[in-house]
């Protein structure tokens, strides 16, 4: 089911990162923007242009390097309705270049309300008899704080239409230990439960190469919970936020991946976003030096893990 | 603060429930999607235009009788941007008509990102200096599974612009107990440690009437957890979901208040939405048939908890 697509990509590119798409008005250079407020106004629509202009050319730039794209919908809900717009054309036209989209929304409620999300997310919308897709991510991001309610529908979307989920385990945060690391009657910390629940609720959606449909979000500013999960969790592929700007560099990462180069994907939005900033290069090229990062952090993650090799 | 804003409310028209508008296009009377089909054909714009115009009917129909409205919303991304767009025009035509609105949305993320879906929902959005309304809810739902880091950014936007948040603790549905239930170390239930939480967060926003701008979501399925949450979080104002549909009824949902008739508001969504439905009449009564539903919820909760009354 669905990570196979996504593992499939990695093995293809060799490179187990993806690229997040968390866009604000301060990362896009002055000259899209401009061209974006003589279009629409210094308006949520001027905005939401602007976002979808940059966002296109971090696409031309990334798809033949970066396996895949995580649009934060928060980024987007900013700009309002022509923000989500935005969203939404950004999910298209990653796809149109062959990208694996992870829309990361921490989306989490119960029976007929999840199943919304998951049709809005990950399945199609029913409109009379027409069926149309509202998002069409490959993947979402969600919270299971609610419980199997909160995910079963999403694994049902999942299986019909080779979707996958990352359920929340351990967070990349400061305070995530608030609650996920204290320890419960069991003895077991919150996040080692929510992670052995990921590992029941992906028996329903097997994968070719080892991991299911259902993966967790574990954070690269915890490598000693990394180990101790991807020890635990041999069916569930990580989604790995807090390399880079949050201080997670290769080292943190490499527990998150099995003998052979599998099992994460991880994340790096501003250091890609912003790296024309960072090498103080003409706003021109900040396509080209979102590539050069992307290039940077896939060799330094993979001289750490070795070559990405897909298990028979 | 914020709540204050509610409690207000509820107090004028003596009247603790909120409707939420979760609708789905199987709610909606025929001749509302016919004239929505005909404009914009059977599309995402033809369904947002029908949920517009649907919640617009219930709006003129219950303000003078219920003091908030709740949008759900997944039955909005459902239908793309466009339905985005019909949430964020239905919040707008609820605070037209006085209205308070709660978007619940189970928003959850660190940092700069939960600064952005705080701006979103609850506050403003700078373009270049001009500063534009996203959604402009007054209430938003959220999930604290991150911790601190995830609530901080909202209290912010709360204090600056008098609104209130909602903090997932026991929720309504049958597997919320899987998480919510189990014992911590301390012997504490994580549904009782988050509800901590609440009361810990809420004192950056203290109210009027003894209940801070940081609430809580505990179901009315759950009476028990109810009424050992209300004694044990003064200061923490309830969003009570599960009352109709799904089973709870008006002695479930009495623990929740306090002895003002104060300390919660409670959800009801398809009692209201369909009660046109159940009681068999043309679809074109659909909003007087809503309206009657809502009247008869309370009359059988204040009938339960007598007068509401404003403590000095």
């Amino acid at each position: 089911m669905s990570m196979d697509k996504l593992i499939q990509k990695i093995a293809a590119l060799q490179n187990p990162t993806v690229a997040g798409l968390d866009p604000k008005l301060s990362y896009i250079p002055a000259h899209i923007r401009a061209q974006s407020y003589e279009k629409y106004g210094k308006t949520l629509e001027g905005a939401a242009d602007a976002l979808l202009t940059f966002n296109r050319g971090l696409i031309d730039a990334l798809w033949d390097v970066t396996p895949a794209v995580k649009p934060q919908a928060a980024y987007y809900e900013l700009y309002g309705w022509p923000g989500v717009r935005a969203l939404a054309e950004t999910i298209a036209y990653a796809k149109s270049r062959g990208m694996y989209v992870i829309t990361d929304g921490k989306r989490n409620d119960i029976g007929a309300t999840m199943e919304a999300y998951a049709a809005a997310h990950l399945g199609v919308t029913d409109v009379e008899g027409e069926t149309l897709e509202a998002f069409g991510a490959d993947a979402l991001t969600v919270n299971g704080y609610l419980g199997t309610d909160g995910i079963a529908p999403l694994v049902q979307v999942c299986a019909a239409r080779d979707k996958g989920i990352f359920v929340l385990a351990k967070t990349s945060n400061p305070s995530s230990g608030e609650l996920q690391d204290q320890a419960l009657a069991s003895g077991e910390t919150v996040y080692r439960a929510m992670g052995q629940r990921c590992e029941e609720w992906g028996r329903a959606l097997p994968g070719q190469y080892g991991y299911s449909g259902v993966g967790a979000v574990v954070g690269a500013t915890y490598p000693a919970q990394l180990a101790e999960l991807r020890r635990a969790l041999p069916h569930t592929f990580f989604l790995v936020p807090g390399y880079g700007a949050q201080g997670g560099g290769a080292e943190d990462v490499a527990p998150a991946f099995d003998e052979n180069g599998l099992g994460a994907v991880v994340n790096s939005s501003r250091g890609i976003l912003c790296a024309w900033q960072k090498e103080n290069c003409p706003g021109e090229e900040y396509a080209q030096a979102a590539r050069r990062e992307a290039i940077r952090m896939r060799d330094e993650i993979t001289a750490r893990i070795g070559k990405i090799v897909l298990p028979d």
